[in-house]
């Protein structure tokens, strides 16, 4: 029987349990992961976040990420957050910048002075090919739009990958977007092979907007932090957002702060709060 | 800013944030109840279980039960289990029997050797009146079961209250219940009028059955206390279980041992488990 501390997480509603590795022995387990993952008789969470000290020169910590379903994952802008804010508040670093050695490459994610946490979010790729999207024969393909025609209509899109596939587009009034209707049919459309995570952005100002998301897979949710940079890419390409500005993007679960200009990476900015710390016997 | 420490519980999948009142200060607070229920952002739980102390003699604690939204429950028997788990192993009482005071009266729940605790759910109840289910003009009432007709088909049940109302009907094979179907029929059926908990029951033998409950204002569970205690008494009075010997009840999320007989209080034992301590800062 072993002991073993953790703290439970979240970043707007994508909650952790969050464990140090670096103090205390523990091998994870996909078995004890799905176990502790069910929210009545667990202790409920999205993701398991592992944090490891790192063999490589440099670096701070190594970092693992492990779905409810006990599989290891690569990355997740809101786990990344935690992390930062988990490692300050537990004494595990006193940097502002922190090293992390992940599944997908060294990152660097910032504790910002108000408490806020910045994340680098990679660079957005628009060819068809790494949405992916599949072009019709002879079909124009534009900047930065294409036109998608499923059952019901058609409507112009910002097709982009973030790591995983976005269609963004415009509305004029964010509450009565068809996020259900459009999400669920875009999911079945043929010309998205990996099947594509729908946003619907309603612009405020140059460095503010509404968003909604309908996530493939899931159904729509509360923040969804990639399509938040999805949103905020598309809005500067069009020229609807300040380039390299901080963009405030309003979601039901709470509000992220996205900065992008042509060339570079995306940078998240948004909060993580601890909920409560625990020990269980396993 | 004050610290809460808890226990995370559950007994069969319903689950508990189980406060020890008596060691330190805690006044529930229906906003913070709701906060903390969250499963996302707070702990998570379908009820909050609050140990006081008493100021009546002889009685050991006080215990108080409130739903995740915030109000406060009279009976859970799930929640009565953990209670006892609870007080045992944080030391606050080394009795097997404990008498409790609930917003419904004196309860004694009782540890048991072999781990799992017993708790007196009280006498059933069989007059229309009190199931309620409206008696059609010149309709027969027979001993134990009465004919209702749905648009569907017809079958024969037995009606009573638990404190909440039920309707037993025996099944050959419990996999293939029509537990959606009928569940959700007999809500709308207007000789219901507070709706019904409706249980499908298979007998294996005489001191063993299977069990499917379809809640009221929920759907299918994993574990409905009540329904096991409706399903046995119901049982029992058909002839088919043993009067006043522990039936097993075989229910999708483990199983209940419910004993009865005519006149006397039904005794229902089962599990409870600690899945992990906490602490919190509010």
């Amino acid at each position: 029987m072993a002991i073993l501390k953790f703290s439970k997480m979240h970043g707007l509603g994508n909650d952790f349990m969050v464990v140090d590795g670096t103090r205390q022995a523990f091998l994870p387990d996909e078995q004890l992961i799905r176990q502790w993952a069910n929210r009545h008789t667990g202790i409920g969470f999205d993701q398991l976040l592992l944090v490891e000290p790192s063999q490589s020169a440099g670096v701070d910590f190594r970092y693992r990420i492990f779905n409810a379903d006990g599989s290891e994952v690569e990355q997740c802008g809101n786990g990344a957050r935690c992390f930062v804010k988990f490692v300050t508040e537990q004494g595990l670093s006193d940097k502002s910048e922190i090293v992390v050695e992940t599944a997908k490459g060294i990152i660097k994610p910032r504790l910002n002075e108000d408490g806020l946490v910045t994340v680098n979010m990679g660079q957005p790729r628009f060819t068809p090919d790494e949405v992916p999207f599949v072009l019709r024969s002879g079909e124009e393909v534009g900047a930065n739009s294409y036109i998608v025609v499923n059952g019901l209509d058609s409507a112009e899109m910002s097709l982009l990958s973030m790591g995983n596939p976005h269609a963004v587009m415009l509305v004029n009034d964010v509450a009565n977007a068809p996020v259900e209707d459009w999400g669920t049919a875009l999911q079945k459309h043929q010309r998205f092979p990996e099947r594509v995570n729908v946003g619907f952005m309603q612009i405020v100002d140059n460095q503010h907007i509404k968003l909604r998301v309908f996530e493939r897979g899931t159904g729509e949710t509360l923040a969804c932090g990639t399509g938040a940079c999805a949103a905020v890419v598309s809005g500067v390409r069009w020229g609807l957002l300040a380039a390299g500005e901080a963009v405030r993007v309003e979601l039901a679960g709470g509000d992220l702060y996205i900065s992008w200009q042509e060339g570079s990476d995306v940078m998240m900015t948004g909060p993580a709060l601890t909920v409560f710390t625990g020990e269980l016997a396993y």
